[in-house]
């Protein structure tokens, strides 16, 4: 008997969403399955529900967890919807296939994004009345909850309308996952003034200006990221694909610059050493890793897309992050921010 | 008698590009005039001849600079056009008057960006070919040369044919100014492989890929700018500008938050005594204020756009920039690597 998240809810009484096991591809991710299967362990030992799907053979000491058999694997570098059309009997297939079913609460990968997002999306389908599903991304502001990018790289190509329902499901997610009430949403752009940018921008301005339910609070620059103004921000796949990775990327860079610096000399190694204790919260607080992975909004379920050099500690994370979203329903909010507009 | 840069080249003996001085509007930028006064004044007495184009009334102590009466100011937030078509005694029209005239090898203003640009383009005119001009910005390289973006902002919406004159302007700008032999250019999209992308960026691609005279190594990703793989980055005025402000934004987060921890308690402090003469040369090459300022590619002359918050010191840089590529001769060989394919 299916059991949708948000979706037409078929079957009579079904079973409370989060009482149900969170599905962890054991085969996605640079780390996989080792890491995988030791991130999931750590959330059952939390109290969570874990599943882990994958080749049995493979997968080790799996500390009791149970395990559902896929015989295939899409890779890091296969082509998405040729992975997910000839590989039915793959990890990330039946991860989507058993939200479908309603044999789990929502599923999470390391592994190949855009295979990731296909099987999502193809297995259980997109939100009534959603365009295209989106990817969201947190934004790391120290000490406080998180800003949410969207999308951070679903669609390289875009309408206004998309970019206005990824504004509605955007705020819908920074309120269930974060608690923000009424959160703030800006369009990301190359001036404040409504004037500025491509057409796509200053229509979707237009269209956000106008009232689409959400608070539009105007235009952000890139430089208003780190940390972000607003709750919410919202742009183009492609755009946001380039400027998320050019943010990490700096912030590596930063991080590697720094380490080089501490280890000059044994003046420079003892300084290290009074700041470390107060540099390695602020890092843990921007680093990817720890902030429970990305989110694809829009699909008729619950799907987490890590980062693909998961730790162990960021799969407990993301599984956490699953399993608490399907507790709020997140996917029946996500249908009414953009249904009641 | 006019004298071109890169142009037809009328009249019969022109002076040497180079003997003729910088042009300053000494009314741009947020510091203005004080600092970019003596930025110029700097300039002067490393033996670059300079002019400054201002309200002489407003100068303060110019220290013996020869000085062009312009009665007129475009303002930080003025209309660029609208700006340039009203104000015609403005520093900013008379600078790039100047160029055109012949009585100046070259303009630098830390003014009104767009405002910039469209006294350069309007009085200036194209290169010949061009069918764009774009904005060049250095993207440091700690301890090299940095690498240019291309396009850091001018046009939103690009064309494939475009994005690959770019390409060429920025290779012989690179040539140019770094001295970088056969500069690597690479194409900014989401993913390495050629079928990543935008249909804009796909098809550039393979405008590249096909042989547009410049060494094409593929596509790069967001996180590749800092440090650049690439000598060379092309991307459409849209996302060049979002990106480039979210990594000038994320280093200036960094910098106030490694501040903050500094001044924690009297063991930080001290330890920030041993690690900043290490972190304050880093902090200062990768400062925008110390690159000299970006260049407008593709006008038949050449013009620096100095950010807004310029200092003296960023002043100073900037002239030094602009009197070189005029020596240099930039816009004959921006208009040769357009031509020439």
């Amino acid at each position: 008997m299916p059991r949708r998240a948000g979706g037409e809810g078929r079957g009579t009484t079904p079973a409370p969403l989060a009482s149900l096991p969170v599905a962890v591809d054991a085969m996605g991710g640079d780390k996989a399955p080792a890491a995988i299967v030791e991130g999931a362990r750590l959330a059952r030992d939390e109290g969570i529900a874990v599943v882990l799907v994958g080749r049995p053979e493979e997968l080790g000491d799996t500390a009791g967890l149970d395990v559902v058999a896929a015989s295939e694997v899409i890779e890091m570098h296969e082509d998405p919807a040729q992975g997910v059309r000839r590989k039915k009997d793959s990890s990330l297939v039946r991860s989507a296939e058993m939200v479908r079913d309603g044999a789990a609460c929502a599923m999470v990968s390391a592994g190949n994004t855009g295979a990731t997002m296909a099987s999502a999306l193809l297995r259980m389908g997109r939100l009534r009345g959603v365009a295209r599903p989106c990817i969201a991304t947190p934004l790391p502001r120290l000490g406080r909850a998180p800003a949410v990018l969207v999308d951070a790289g679903a669609n390289a190509e875009c309408t206004s309308a998309m970019l206005v329902q990824f504004a509605q499901m955007g705020a819908a997610y920074a309120a269930a996952r974060y608690g923000i009430t009424e959160p703030s949403v800006a369009l990301l752009s190359i001036g404040e003034e409504p004037t500025k940018g491509t057409p796509l921008v200053k229509e979707t301005h237009g269209l956000l200006a106008a009232g689409a339910g959400v608070r539009f609070v105007g235009n952000v620059e890139g430089r208003d990221l780190l940390p972000s103004a607003a709750d919410v921000v919202v742009t183009d796949g492609f755009t946001g694909n380039v400027t998320l990775k050019a943010l990490e990327g700096s912030l590596r860079f930063i991080v590697e610059t720094l380490f080089t610096v501490f280890s000059t000399d044994d003046r420079t190694s003892a300084a290290s050493e009074a700041l470390l204790p107060h540099l390695l919260p602020i890092a843990a607080e921007l680093d990817p890793e720890n902030t429970g992975g990305a989110m694809l909004l829009g699909v008729d379920g619950i799907c987490v897309i890590s980062h693909g050099s998961s730790s162990a500690t960021a799969m407990r994370n993301a599984i956490r992050v699953a399993h608490e979203l399907a507790e709020r329903d997140l996917a029946a909010r996500l249908a009414e921010a953009v249904a009641s507009r």
